[in-house]
Order: C-alpha cells, then sequence, then structure tokens
C-alpha cells in the first residue's frame, strides 16, 4: 500500500480527525472494489497513469465486460490480453452500443479502450523484432501493450538468423529504440545475434511456434536462457504482453 | 561493426586516401587480436567504457593469466567470472608481482583487476535482494560485476517470501534504486512479491540453491517465469553475471 | 478390514455359532456390492460418517447413475467429482424424477445428493484461499467436498502474491481456521506466504492455469513442493477434492 | 507482524507517549537481530515455542556456530538439519566446551541442543513408517524434528508393499497416532496401501533411494502426488524435516 | 528368414534344379505379399499358429479392410487393435455382407475374426488385474488378445490397492493362472502389491488413467519400473496388446 | 551478402559512377521485396536453381496464394510443405484458374506448382526408407522435396527392425543411392541398422507415430542420437522437408 | 500370508488347541526375525527353493555381513547384489575365516555363498544377449543371478545392431533358450531385432552405457518401451538383477 | 556382410569347388576374430580404407592396449576416442616401446597410431568452426578423426553469433569446404546463422558446455534440431567423433 496514503491517515488517527477504526476502514475500500469473482486492482492503473491492464484467458465474456465496465467509469484506458475472436464477441454484446470505440485486435487478440489520449511517457521508442511471419501475433500483443502503455513502437518483421543480411539491413531502425524486444519461433537463435550487435537492454519472447523438438517453446526458452550474448533478458512463451510490460518499466522517463 | 568506422573508412576509399585492400586490412585488425586459443574482443569493453569481462569457467589459469595481461597492456580493467580457488591461485602464480592488485573474491568467484578508477555512469544504485544466506555467492558474482560495470550497488539479504515482514521492513531501501536484481534459490516465489510491490524494472535470477525436487534451480526457473506480478525478466540459473549485465544496460545515462 | 469385524466372526466360530465358510461368506459379502463394472465401497463412507465419494472422471453418465442410485438406497449423501455438463445431464437423464434433489455445479463440475442433513464433525473451518479468478473452480471443488464431508468454510478469493496487500486485509479471517488449503496456479508463490504468515497446516493444490512455461501446473507444483516455508503440504495439480479430503481428516474432532 | 505489537504502538501514538519515528524504530529491531550473514527470527521458535530451526545444508561451520549461539544466550532449544560429519565437527570446534551437550545424529543429519525439558504438546504420537532400510535417514530426520518440536514419535520400519503381511502386522502400533508420516524411495506405493487402510492424516515423503528410472526421487513423488487413496499429503524428496514439521501443526492441542 | 527354406533353394542351385534367379524369386514371393501401401507378413501368423495381428491405429478403414480381406483369404483369424467406433463402422462398410461374423468391441477397440476354432494352446490360464473402472479398456485388449492367441482367461476387476482388502479376496481366483497382467492408471502401485504376494510372472501395464502430475502414464510407467517387488515386467503405457502378446509367449507349451 | 555483389557497389563508388546513397538503395533492394507479411527470399532460389520453398504451417491461405504468385512471376517453381486439406483448398480458390497446374499431395501435405522441369541435378538418386506404414506421410514430404530439389528418388516401405528379413531383401535398391532418408517412429530403431550396413551417409528422420511412452517422437528422436552405429545425422521429429533438404546438399555434383 | 497357515491356525482356535492371542502370537513370529535395522524375509527363499537375495546398495558392509550371517546359520545360499569393491572388502573382514567361500564378483558386483549345491529348476537354459563391452556389467550381474536361482546360462556377447551379421551368426545358441534377457545401452535397438527374430519371451534391460542424449539410460528405456516387435518386456535401467529374476519366474518348470 | 564375398562363395559352391559346410566356415571366420571381451571388427576398416576405430570410453586401459595391438599385427591405423589421460597412460605402459608412436592428444582425448600414411580420399576439406574456446576439446575430437579418416581439415575458432563480425570475416575460408562441422555449447545457435550463409551440408555438435538451463547439451541439441536454416544436421551432445565420421562419409570421392 502507498505510504504516503497511510501516513494520511495516521496523521489524521495522531491529529484526532479520526478513530482507527475510521481509519482502518477508510485503508481497507480504498484502491479496489469487489466486483464478487475478482478485485479490480485500480490502484495499479493509477501508479502507471496509463491503462488498466486485464488479463483475459480464463475470463468469461461477462466477467471481462463487467471488468471494462468499472474500469471506463473512471475513465481510464483498458487493455484486455488473451482473448480470441468468440470471446470478443461476448464481450461486445454485453457491453453494447455504449462501447462501440471497444477496438479488437484478431492477431494479437488484445481487446482496447482509448478514452484518454495516450501520453507517451517512454524516453525512446521500444523496438520490436519478428523472426518469422508465424511470430507476429505475439510481437503484435507486445505492441499493442507497449502502446497502450504510452510507448511509441518501432516495427521490424521477419529477419530471422538463416537470412542474415535482412537483419543487418534493418539495424539502422532498430538501434534508435531504447529497449528491444525479440520474438523468435522454431529454436530462438535471434536474441542472441542481436544482443551481440546491440548495447541496450534486449528482452527476448520465446514463441510455441514449431514442431517436433520445439516442445511448444521450451526450445527457444533454453536457447534465450543460454544465450552467449551477455544481458539477454527472458520471459515466459509467448508472453509477449510481459515483455512490453517490462520495456515498459526500463523505458520510463522517470527512472 | 560500428558503422562510423566503416564511414571512416570508406570515406578514405571515396577519397582515395587508401586502396581497398589497405581499409580491409585495417577493418580487420582493429578491434581484436588473436591469442591463439580466443579472439579477444577489446571492441566490446570500448563500446562499454568499463572493464572487459572474461568468462573464466572452461579456461585454464594459463589461459586466463594470458588475456589478463592482453587486457592489462591496453590499461583496461578486467572481470573475471566463474573462477574457482584453486584456477585463482594459478592465475596468481602465473601473473607474478606485477598483478598483485589482482583481486580474489571468494563468494563472487571473480578476479578483478582496477588499473583506472571505476566511473560511475549509472543513473541511479542498482539493488540486489537475496532470499536466503546460501544465495549470497550468486549475489556477490552480481554486485561485484555491477560495480566493476560502474554501478552503485545496494544490498539487502535474507528477506525471503516466508517471513514476509521483513521484506516490508528493507523496502524503502531498495525503491531508490533504478532497477532491482532479486537472487532466489528453492522455490524463487521472491520476484514475484516484489514485482507487485514496486514499478521498478525486476530482474530475477534463480539459482540452484535446494534440493530434490528443485532440480538443480528448476523449479525457481518455472516459478520466475510464470510470475503473476507482469514484468518480471528473468536470467539463466546462477547468472548473476548475466543479470547485472543486464541492469548495467538498463541503468546507463544515454539510454 | 475392521479388527471387531474380524472378532466378531470369529468369536462365532469358537463358539460354534457358524462354520468357517460361512464366516467366510459373510465377511466377503459385508463391506460392498458387486455392480459388475466396479465394486462401490460402502464400508468407507461408514468410517468417514458422511457422503460417499465418486470420482466421475473416466464413469459413464450410464455408470454414474447406478452408483448413485446404490448409494441412495441406503439413505447416504453422494458426490461425484469430475463431472462435466454433458455427462451430468446424462447422470440426470438416466435417474429420473426421483432425483430432482441432484445438485451439480458447473464450476466445480461436482453433483451432489444429501438426503441426509450434513452434521459438522470439523473442529474449525476449513479456510479456502485463492490467488486468481482462473483458480476458482478448483477452489470450488475443494469447498464443495469440505461440505458434504462435514465440514464449515470461509472462501477467501484473489489474493495473489503480486498485489499482498489483500492478502494481509484478508489476513483476519483465515487464522480462525483449523486447516488452511491455498489454490494457486501461474507460479504458485501464495502458499510460500501464507505458511510464513500463519501456524497452521496449509495445504497447497497447485493448478494448470498458465501457459507456456506453466506446463500444465508443473511450475505450481515444484514451487509448492521447493516452499521455503516449512510444512507445505502439497496435492496433484487441480486436486481440489484430494486438498479437501485431507483437510477433512486434519480437522476431524476425533483425531 | 503481530496485530497485537502494532496496536499497542499505535496507541502510544494516539496517546502521545510517543512519536511516529520512535514507533517505527521500536517495530524494526523487534523480533530479530542482524548476524551480518543472515537474519535470525527468534519470532518463529516464539510463536512455536519449541526448537529454532536452522537449515545447515549451504550454511559454513562458522555460520551455524554463530546462530546456534545466538540462540543458546536466550535458553532456546537449537535444531539444525542437513549437515555432514565433517561439518558437525567444524560446528564443535568452533563452540567449544561450553557445547559439550550439542549431539549429532549421524543418520539423521542433526545437531540438536536442548538447553529445555522438552514439553509435549502433541495430541497424539507420530507415527513414522518406512518401507526399506536405505529410507532410514530420511525418516530418521523426521523423528528427531518431531522430537523437538514436542511430538512422542512411534516407529515402525521395514514394512515395504513388496511384503504386504508385514504391513498388516504393525498396522496396530500406528493406528493410535495422531498423523502418519510414510518415508519410501524406490517406486513409493506404501503410502497409497496406507492411505487405504486408515483415516488419519497421511503424510508421504518420497526418497531418492533407487536407480534408473527411479530419477532421484522422481518416480516415488509422482507416485505419491496421483496416489488413488484419497488425501495423501506430499512433500518434497528427501524432505523428512518438512514432513515432521507439517505433522507437528497438525498434531497440536490448540489447533 | 528360415534357415531350412534357404537350405532347400539352395539344394536346388547346388542340384542344378534351379538358377540363383529362380531361387531368389521364390524367396522373396514366399511368405508376405505387396499390398502396395504394406507388406503383409503371414510369416509370422503362421509361426504362432493363432490370428494375425494388425495394428489399426494409424491405418484407414480401408486399408484395414484391404488387410483383413486378404488374410481371411488364407482362412485365418484376425485380430485388429485400436480401431476407434468410426473406423470399425468404415471397415464393415468396406467389407460388406461376407464379413458380417467381423465383431468389434468398444471398450476393447478390437475387431475379430474367427475363421477357425482357438485352439488353447497356453498351459494355464493368464489372469488380468485391473485396478480401476477407468483401465478396462486397455485390460480388455489385453483379454480380446490373450483369447485370440490362444489362452484361458481370468478377469479381476477394481481391486487397487487403497482397498486392499478386496485384492486379498480376488487372490485366489489370480493364483492358479500361468502369468499375470496387472492393468493400472493413477500412481500404478498395484503391480508392486501382487508382486510381492505370488511367484508367478508378473507383466505390469501403466495406464494414462490420471490426471496433473499423472502425465499421461509417466508416474506408473516409472512406480512399475522401480517395483520394490523383485521381477515385475513392463510394457508400453497403454499398451494392453503388448503384455498379452508377452504372456502368450510365456505361457505356450512348447516353451 | 555475396561479397562480389559489395565489390562492385564500391568500384561503383570508387570510380564516382555512384554515390553512397545510391550504391546503400541498390544493396537494400536486390534480393527479396516486401510483401508486407514477409520478405520473399529470391535470393535462395537462385542459389539453389531450384524450386523455391515455402513454410506453409503458419500461414494463412491468402498469405500462402500471395507468395506462391510472387514466386510464380518469376517463373520459378514453388514446393509450400505442412498444408493441410482445408488450407489447400483456401489457395487454390485465392490463386484461381490461373494456378490449375498447383498440385496438392494430401499424404505428403505439400503443394507444388512446377512452371520449368526440373533439372536432375543430384549425383545419385536418394533413397527413403520407412519402416512403418503410418511413417509414410513423412517420407512423402521428404520425396516430394527430393524431386522438386532436383534428385531422383528410390522409395522402399515397410522394413522395420521387427522383421528384418525384409530389409535385407529390399537393401540392394538402396545401396546404389547416394544418399539414405531413414523415416522411423514407435523405437526408431531402423536408422541403427542400416548405418551399420552401408557406408552412405544416413539421414534419420524420427516421427511421431506411437502412442505411450514414445511422447509424440520423442523415443526415437534419442534412439537415433545414440545410435550405435556411427555417424547417423538426425533432424527434428517429422522433418520429412528438412532430411531432404540436407541430402540435395550433400548428393549435389558440384559439391 | 499364506492361506494354509492360516487355516491351521485357526482349526487350532475352532478345536480350542489354542487360544487367540497364541495364534495371532505364532503368526507373527513365524517367516521372519528383526535384526534391529531390517526385517530379514526368509519367507522369500523359502518359496524359491534357492538363494536368498539382497540388495547391497544402500547397506554398510557390517549391515550385510549380519545378514549374510543370518540366513547361512540356516545352510542357505545367498546373493548380494550391488556390493562395490570397498563394500565387499568390509563384508570379509567383518565375516572372517568362517565365511572364505564367499566370492566376489567385480564385474557383476555380487556377492555369493553356495553352502547348497545349486539344483537347477529351469525348464531350458536362459539366454543373456549382450550390444556391446560395456554392457558387460549388468549382463554379468543378470547372469549371476540366474545361475544362483537355478537356472543354466547361455552367454552371447557383443552382438549389436550396427553388426548385424554377428546376431545372425549367434542366433543358433540363443534359440535354444527357454527366455532370453537382452541388455543394451546407447540407444537400445537391440530387443527390437532380436524380438522380430524369435517367438520366446524377451526381458530387455537398458543399460546408462552411453553419454549426451543417451541421459543415463532413458534413451534405451524408451526405446525398449515402444519396440516395434510385440511383446517385448523392459525393466529398469541396469536392472540386470530383475531381469534374471523375472526370466527365472517365466523358466520355472512348475508354472 | 560384402555381397561379392558371398556370391564368390556361393559361386564356389555351384561349381562344385567347396562344399555348403566348407564356404559356411569360410564366411563365419572371415572379418572378424574373438578376443574374448568383444569382437574387433577388421571387416569395417576394410570398406573404409582408413584407421580402425575404437571407442575407448567404458573399456579398461588393458583391453583397449589389446585391441590396438591385434589391430596394429595388420598393419592397419588405429584411432581410440573417449581416452582420458589416466587411461592413456595404462595403454601406453601396456603396450610398451613397440608402441612408441602411439599419440595421445589431451584435449581431443584421442590415441592414435599411424602405421601407414593417411591417403587424402576426401573430395574438398572439412570445415570445423567453434563458437567458444570452451568447445575446442569436442572440435579437436572431430579434427583427428577426420584427418584419420583421410580428409583435410580446415579450423576456424572462437566465431559465435554474439560477435557475429568475426564470423563474416571468417567466412571465406569455410567457404572452400565440402562439409561443415559447427560445434557450439551454450545456446548452440551458430549452426542456424551458418545454415543460412552457405549451401553447404552442415552437421552441428551441440556441447555440453554451459550452466544452469544448459542442462548439458539439451539446450543446444534442441537449438540445432529446430534451426530456422534449413537442411541442419544433428549428432549426439559432444560426440565430434560422429560429426567427422558422417562428413567423412559425404565428403568421399567415390560416393
Amino acid at each position: 500500500m502507498h505510504p504516503d496514503k497511510i501516513r494520511a491517515v495516521l496523521e489524521g488517527v495522531r491529529d484526532g480527525r479520526s478513530s482507527v477504526e475510521q481509519a482502518l476502514g477508510a485503508l481497507r475500500d480504498l484502491p479496489y472494489e469487489d466486483l464478487g469473482f475478482a478485485r479490480v486492482d485500480h490502484h495499479r492503473a493509477l501508479r502507471q497513469g496509463h491503462a488498466e491492464v486485464v488479463l483475459g484467458q480464463w475470463k468469461t465474456g461477462e466477467q471481462i465486460a463487467g471488468i471494462v465496465r468499472s474500469i471506463a467509469e473512471r475513465s481510464q484506458n483498458v487493455l484486455v490480453t488473451r482473448v480470441d475472436v468468440d470471446k470478443a464477441r461476448n464481450v461486445r454484446a454485453a457491453l453494447g452500443a455504449a462501447f462501440e470505440d471497444l477496438r479488437y485486435d484478431e492477431s494479437a487478440r488484445t481487446l482496447t479502450l482509448e478514452r484518454q489520449a495516450i501520453e507517451i511517457r517512454g524516453r525512446k521508442p521500444i523496438a520490436i523484432v519478428t523472426a518469422g511471419t508465424a511470430d507476429l501475433p505475439v510481437a503484435d500483443e507486445a505492441a499493442v501493450t507497449a502502446r497502450m502503455l504510452g510507448n511509441e513502437v518501432i516495427r521490424v518483421t521477419d529477419v530471422g538468423v538463416a537470412g542474415i543480411h535482412r537483419l543487418f539491413d534493418a539495424r539502422a531502425s532498430f538501434e534508435r529504440a531504447g529497449v528491444i524486444i525479440v520474438v523468435a519461433g522454431m529454436e530462438g537463435a535471434l536474441p542472441s545475434v542481436i544482443g551481440g550487435l546491440v548495447t541496450l537492454p534486449v528482452i527476448a519472447v520465446p514463441t510455441s511456434v514449431g514442431y517436433g523438438a520445439q516442445f511448444q517453446g521450451l526450445a527457444p526458452l533454453l536457447t534465450m536462457l543460454n544465450s552467449c550474448a551477455s544481458g539477454v533478458l527472458v520471459v515466459n512463451i509467448d508472453n509477449g504482453f510481459g515483455a512490453a510490460f517490462a520495456a515498459t518499466q526500463i523505458n520510463r522517463r522517470d527512472t
């Protein structure tokens, strides 16, 4: 809990403006509210000054709609991740006409609601580099997330290590970024090569794109964890959102 | 290779100041030299303006001594990682009296040579948080690395999740950092808790400390990759060096 | 087999009241009966004084209906676990109007029949704590089971480690329990934190909620087995029933 | 942190008896002290009223000696686990004559110091059942732990499932326990059989005893997690201490 | 290839009765014929004097029908394994009225054609023991196979280790067998218990019945391989056919 | 990038025929063109003088159609792999009547377009040997690939190790090849046997054909990697294409 | 427990010759005796009429000596398995001159004591076939075991699949056996080939001989479980004893 | 067995020059001889015209010496692989002064005896490319093997993907090879990059160099199997010998 809030509440106690019981109640009710099935934490959004993020994967369309409505009432932006086409349709149906500005990106599997203009707060753009066409959905999730959290985004696609001259052509464009997210399936060798070329922070996202001994992303995950390029940072398989969230934290002006 | 160098060389060609063959030779010989068993890349150190890093694990004491001597001749600082006690002794014996300022840290398993004062180039301190006493060697490797690469370091030790009140007491000290490195063995839950408390970038280092179903670090590795705190970044098991290297890239003033 | 029964039978033999063959027959036919496809063990229910439990997962609707009918004839309560919606419909269809009081809980995937009032035999309530919304089905299975086996239940939901202040708010409510069941997917760190806060027995249930390197529950399973909080007890992935069954054994007044 | 302590401190603030800064300081320094390399938590021992437990595995003999001395100064009992013969010798050497009552159990790999008589606080004995001779060290660790934490212990040894008549002979002795700890290596089938015989809580400890496809304890770990006997609870491979710690929590009179 | 056949052919060559080319042709065409997609080996059936066995899993209904027809033309019995309901329907449709005696067992997933009376050639019955109801399909596959290969079969069902008194009741019936096949999912402990009770050869079949850490049969597979009962023999997960085939080889009168 | 091209471009710069900017532009646009979702690399086809290869698995029918059209405009042949029936239909629909010569092989899951006669450039035929009927799709993919890349193909089917006399009969036919591709599922022992019989390069392809402990191809993959026949080379599970591609490189006249 | 014994005891009770308590005592003390650290089961040896078997791996030399002495007092033969050189020396030292006929086989790692002539009770010889020289220790363990349990043994060595002509030469010698034990490391393909050649029961023993992706025997274990030769039976990695024990059960005249 | 030999023998039979028995004897005794512990196959060396290869890993120094002597008597060259320093010393001691020309390479762990000049029979050199210094022993094993089997060798060292400009500098030297062996530990990305640069056959050798999630070579093994560069061929972890053996087969003039 935020120390300033506690301080304020305690000063109220000290100054006799409130009893201990009142203070306790105030603290408890403040930064989230109970929707019955999940406690939505507005606190987080406040800290970040940007879109509230909702993980859509194990929620029903009705649950997502309820959360979106609750957030929108406070005029905040919303990002819902891991929403498949059918669930997106259900969310729309449940929200109705007042939410026609809710946008669905089928590749990124995201729902976004922009009720405020997004203020760019990142120091530099975030570059998102993709090894193969099949990795685009994960890269798209990262791109939508990075944008909703207040970053410019540079996209570089289809520059796998097996045709490494393409990578060198594209290099100029990603070297002006503040962080690089590298999305790669199959054997996931791209972050090692990029990590050896640049001095920027590199976040590697293994994807489940592959077959056989790729083991649903295990192969590139191990590759990235063992990268001979020092300092490659790794997130979970197919976790484009997590990579963009971390990149935002790295890229913030005030850190 | 650095575009400016290529540009300079090509302008020489364009202006007739040098032939193609000369330019090629210049480029080839520049940033590294052949020691027979390994090409030492001075290039990297130049880019980073700090210590040259050598991975000591699979090199003999003689090989390490040779590399250290080669770097020291250019008056650069040196950091050698993953050196056990016996190998450190061999390195010293091979280098002799001229290298009495070579320092060995038995816990961190590092050899360091500071021939230049280390210039602090990081924006803020790097916090290194440890869950248990047994994780200290990995945290020490991270701390030595962070310092040699030009960062202030904040240490917080023994604040595991099973005694979570300790963590809250220590919180103030790590919240003024620019990046947090969290080192944890056993089940490795600490980065999730810290990742939920702060908005700074969090780099998680799983350690092989544990037994049985800890599987030499697999358990905390999986824990960290699946963290419910968004944006936790993961490096290889016991890779304190890699965490500090990445933290340095994140923390640099000029990015 | 129960020693008292054997004793009684043997005394019959000793006293000449029955031949060895008769005694053997009596012993054999007593505590279960053959339904052709499975021997229903009424014995167990007798020992526990509560609902007879049936694992529904690999049985057809027809088989489940047959077993339910057989148990109900002895006026016992029934709990059937791991029944999906379609199978529940088949069971109902097969049982007909005489079983309209058969209740189906879609989240918990349980069928329950209460033909006797459930007598509370647990010393204290059983607390069931859930990390995320997606873990509710497993927690619901645990809750239905705990109730059917004669326990009061306290529910605490959505208190994951990434928002740990929520957990502290909820702490008072679960500290009055006799046992705590902690249900957690993703990285499954919650039992470690709770295990460090309380001195009650903690039963941890990993769930398959997650993706990528969560490996269908392997990640939280390993986390829980390696918990740095001493004494965390673990059951199989998604096994809400097993956790509640064990909690009932721990919580019984007479042990 | 304990609510009563906070309450007392806050009432001091409310009543003007202390400033916020003083209260904060008091809270911070209370329940542990800094030994430099590890924060010893006396808090825990106070809550449990019994021996303070120290995990010896990754500590040096000197570190263990320091912690033992610190605890003994408060006249508390001490249990140090996972100490091999050489380390035990180092601890003794470092502690000297004042600690001649420090006892080392080579099979259990424990050091124990009893400066207070152990008060039996468990409701019933804890039974510790072993499948094979090779599993005795883990069972011994459990037995020493159970005793040091205030329990009577019943030992039953060498009753593996391949000679199941032995198990039935021994049954009477373990049925009067309050909890049963079953230690088993190889395929680890014993907890399933015992779990089907009794209605007591069963804690299963897989051991690394076996070879080939036993995979250092993975085989019995999986066996126990999948037990067809409902309610078998599992701890980490070779974790005799954890089993006894959990059994103590289950067995306490006041829960 | 059979040495006698080669001898005969070679004597033909020696005696001038046939050229090398003729002999070669004769050898090639003898014991199988080319159906285009698979070489059916009548040879095997001849050696075994019983049903020809066809693995149906990766063949189309049309392919199976072709093979069945080819075998039936030689008046041999046929056993096709791993045929699901839809494929069975296709086979029937393709074979038409002349094959109305083709029998499909939905649980065992077998097609059988008995054009000759099955001669019992086994020394004793083969006992097939099942731990749980869900394991019946694999046991049924074993039973159908054992019968088609010329064995009497004893079935014992639902005698899992968690209700071990049932097993002892059933013991008399399986002790008169020549071999025991034990089929068990979940943790697969049953073969260990039976292996300790009898001195007959025991073949253990792990099944994929279970969830979570059962890992599709890995848990009982490891259990059975590590059985503390000496001499338990193991086949692949769900391989009821293989167990019965091996049991037949063990049980043959002439070995 | 090809050194000659760079040389030519640089000579232009040296001779003043072009500015640096022009040269850079020329280099960038040369060997591929941007289709928006993927950079098609005509370069590769040029190097190989044969069909351009497209991996169809994670592309939509529309994307494949676009790539095929782009390649066909340069009168090149096309091979698209890993296309299931539905996707093949979509590709056809999108391409229309001008591509009626596009051929789909349902077993191999390939689309092929032959706009030029295929010139045989391999030194000798490539033999493709299959252990079981179920492995045919992978072998077919290898065969189509080998042919499209300019090789003659010898097919040998259904010669598994369990009926090893068939293998010896077939031996003469595959010994005249230049490379042997061995496709095997189940336990994958065939490459070891063939590797011991011949002195030709052997490429082993494990397939996912099997069940239980075959683990979707892991079993034959490990078998092949550990082959006691020296020099067996392995590709990914089910990777018929990769095997044929490598075989083509080995078999080329000019290497 | 043996039904006849129970019957006798119960008849005593029925006829008034003994009280229940007496009978109980008699039953309990009969077939084993307590040595303090392990209950030696003479029962087993009686059933098998041959050597008593002791697993030496996790016992000390002193423990083994105690057990050997206890068995020898009843004039039984003894087989101790998994005894390394140092432990064997300790056993000898502890037993002294009275046990000079105790024989140690360094390759098989067995101690044997023959106080009775071994009576051959097997129907036919047991063949033990080895793929490579390095597999000999496991095969030797099997051979010693088979002999001590009353079987003739045929040895065939070094007939791996990579030189398959050797196997065919040796075939005549193993076809007269009653059971074949095939010991193979590396990829473990030999049992598949032999299983396809013979109609005898085949017991496959994977060994840990290999490196890299052999994973200490996992590779041949999976190979053997997935054998395309029907009916191959598998035991644990390096378990030569278990294979010979099972072979003895198969080979016994009276089954 | 070689068809020509069989043909010759059979023609002898047909022409009456020899009886069947004589021919059989001749065939049996020809290409190997029995040394008691292993059948040395001279046949193989004859086919390859080069050094006889012996796998030293699981043989004693005495056994190796025996085999070397046996081969040397036929004036053949010998290559013994996987011999550590101590064993090499034993071999030398056993062979004595007559084998002073036996050479030991400590890095490659090979013993070589050149009694004949090695005739170069490869079409082109074999290039052996190494990613890191620590991979040199495996590369050295490959180099010694390639040379002993009649190939020229090109060595390129220390060109890992993290400093990819070094690779481009070295490219000219390996493009004139006939086959490329790429040896790489850590994440093993190098074969993917090289496979994308060249059109030569690429054999990838994963090494166990790394730590943590490298899992003794599993990480680079999976990387190489999933390479996005088509046609990369893989051998077992650390199998430098196997790579060179396969490269020799590919490189032979007569294939």
